[in-house]
């Protein structure tokens, strides 16, 4: 198999190109003890999920399938991606991310050289996050371009320590009146960079693609009360605290211009029209405390690597019983004094973005 | 939502066509406990795995893409076979599957009516096979024709049952010489369906596709001790023993005639020049006792709906450490006593059969 080799329809035969390919690419990229045995299902011993040999009684279960194009972007690539976004959606649930699956649906005409290069991109991330590929699946389907394309798709099964040390509460109907939103850093980085890509715009926005293990580990670390967390991606900040505020029957009032967005994604935002609210992010989460921890929390946060704009954007209110089903689940409190209705994304977005 | 409304790019927005989908379709399929608490990963309690209260103290875990064309196939959909696959898959490894999650990309330009059709389908084999669907994920992507199109990842969890009633060897290496090799019903049906349906050849064959949870449970009933079990799919009968006997180290002797065909399977096959070992099944395993088991063995998957056409296909023979490496691991004995040797699948197959 030479660098400038592409995938055919035979190597997702299920026969002897099949296990080449699995040989000479993902074998060398995932090789570890579970994945080696290859079985049509993996065994995972859960007497070693935990350190000190506690038995997990409550697992963490997320799937997601990643289809961005373009498959490499300014800041990361579809490998990286994949693991992010279910190691993410893991975490937000409050248990430790531990096993990973892993299926590629590969168009024919991938270059063999591009599949290896994600490939190590994705393991790499995995070794970050701790995680194991415990099994995998490869399909080739017939290409809608001569070039390829690839998507992936991710499950992840994370462990709640019954000790309970890193666990937060697993809903996200944890919202109080009274309590202090904070997102851990600016928005849009990820839909702006791939907008850029696919428009062949120039700048310098990269990807915000990123595990979020360090600021859920820096508030766990803190002692900090999470009253409920969520990565934001697809639908933006916007949505993700629609579905917050629906879930524990509250109002959010955000305060204009608190949320952080770098100078370049606010340019291209100007340009385009788009509102940073609404775009997807891969390596951002927004989460609320109790107010008489904000500060603690902001502390914890901003000492981290990828946390270092976190800010405050708003707060939780009572949602009157007397308020009408109409009546906005968030809106934003404007420099002038007025207020403007924030709703869930309705329409297309930019697709492909994760 | 009428129901000639197809699936455009809004609806993998993450926004409100996202959730409008996720209501009207999804949902109302798949409705559980779990699943309705729409939380970024599902949590499961272990606790509540196995009747009686036992903790398992390991998992299965198992992964697929489903990728068929057409979607709906004589004897089943890509619903249907998205369950069917995975299921058995963790079934293989001898636990007793019990949750699943379902990530669906999209086409855009897919009839919404055939979507919820196939996701009635797959919830009917979930039901049926006893997993809960406990967390799912939809993207939408552009369509390479005009009528969309769709792909589904299923992964599998098992558990094992810590008191053993249920569970079988977990590993493939379990041939040992004397064995018999056993099939449960006739090769080839899913393949040649789906070959018939592509090439637009009328005949009456049916996709095998089904769950072999009854196969396994008759066998566990029968307290039958199975050395080693393989659902047989991609690469056929002659790849599944080619990789069962190079795990064991041993020699596999197969009967020519003895392994079940359909008569229309079989004309289908004399007409394009297939060879039904290598042909894919969805509903089919093979699977290796002691000799002394094997009557026993056929009389309880006799008596199954599926297992009907169970029938021995060949014995486990001790490799000498004299052999070299290119002496056959799988070999026919004809039946004018001559050899055949039948190497694993080698080249394309036919693509998108599962």
């Amino acid at each position: 198999m030479t660098s400038d080799s592409v995938i055919t329809l035979a190597h997702g035969s299920g026969g002897l190109d099949s296990e080449n390919l699995m040989q000479t690419v993902f074998a060398r990229h995932f090789q570890n003890d579970i994945l080696a045995r290859l079985e049509d299902a993996a065994t995972l011993d859960l007497r070693e999920a935990l350190p000190g040999g506690a038995m997990p009684q409550k697992l963490a279960v997320s799937t997601d399938s990643f289809v961005v194009e373009p498959l490499v972007f300014p800041g990361g690539d579809i490998g990286k991606l994949a693991i992010c976004g279910t190691v993410n959606d893991v975490l937000m649930s409050g248990a430790a991310p531990k096993y990973l699956t892993c299926g590629f649906i590969i168009e024919a005409g991938l270059s063999i050289s591009l599949l290896d290069s994600i490939c190590a991109s994705l393991a790499d991330a995995a070794r970050e996050a701790g995680v194991v590929i415990v099994c995998g699946d490869t399909k080739v389907i017939e290409g809608k371009t001569q070039n390829g394309g690839l998507m992936i798709n991710t499950s992840g099964i994370g462990v709640f320590d019954p000790e309970g040390a890193a666990a937060f509460p697993p809903i996200p109907a944890g919202l109080v009146p009274g309590d202090s939103l904070i997102v851990s850093g600016a928005l849009g980085d990820h839909h702006a960079a791939i907008l850029s890509a696919r428009m062949g715009i120039e700048n310098e926005i990269q990807s915000d693609c990123a595990l979020l293990t360090p600021v859920v580990t820096a508030l766990a670390a803190a002692g900090i009360s999470v009253h409920a967390m969520r990565d934001i991606t697809r639908g933006g900040l916007a949505t993700v605290l629609n579905e917050l505020a629906a879930a524990s029957s509250v109002t959010i009032e955000l305060a204009e211009g608190a949320a952080p967005v770098q100078p370049a994604v606010k340019a291209l935002c100007g340009l385009l029209g788009l509102d940073p609210l609404y775009m997807g992010n891969e390596g951002k989460m927004v989460f609320a405390v109790a107010a008489s921890d904000e500060t603690a929390a902001l502390a914890s946060v901003r000492a981290t690597e990828i946390g270092r704009e976190t800010a405050v954007i708003g707060r939780v209110l009572l949602r009157e019983k007397t308020e009408t089903l109409l009546a906005p689940r968030v809106f934003m409190r404007t420099s002038i004094g007025g207020t403007r209705r924030i709703d869930a994304l309705y329409g297309e977005g930019l697709p492909r973005i994760c």
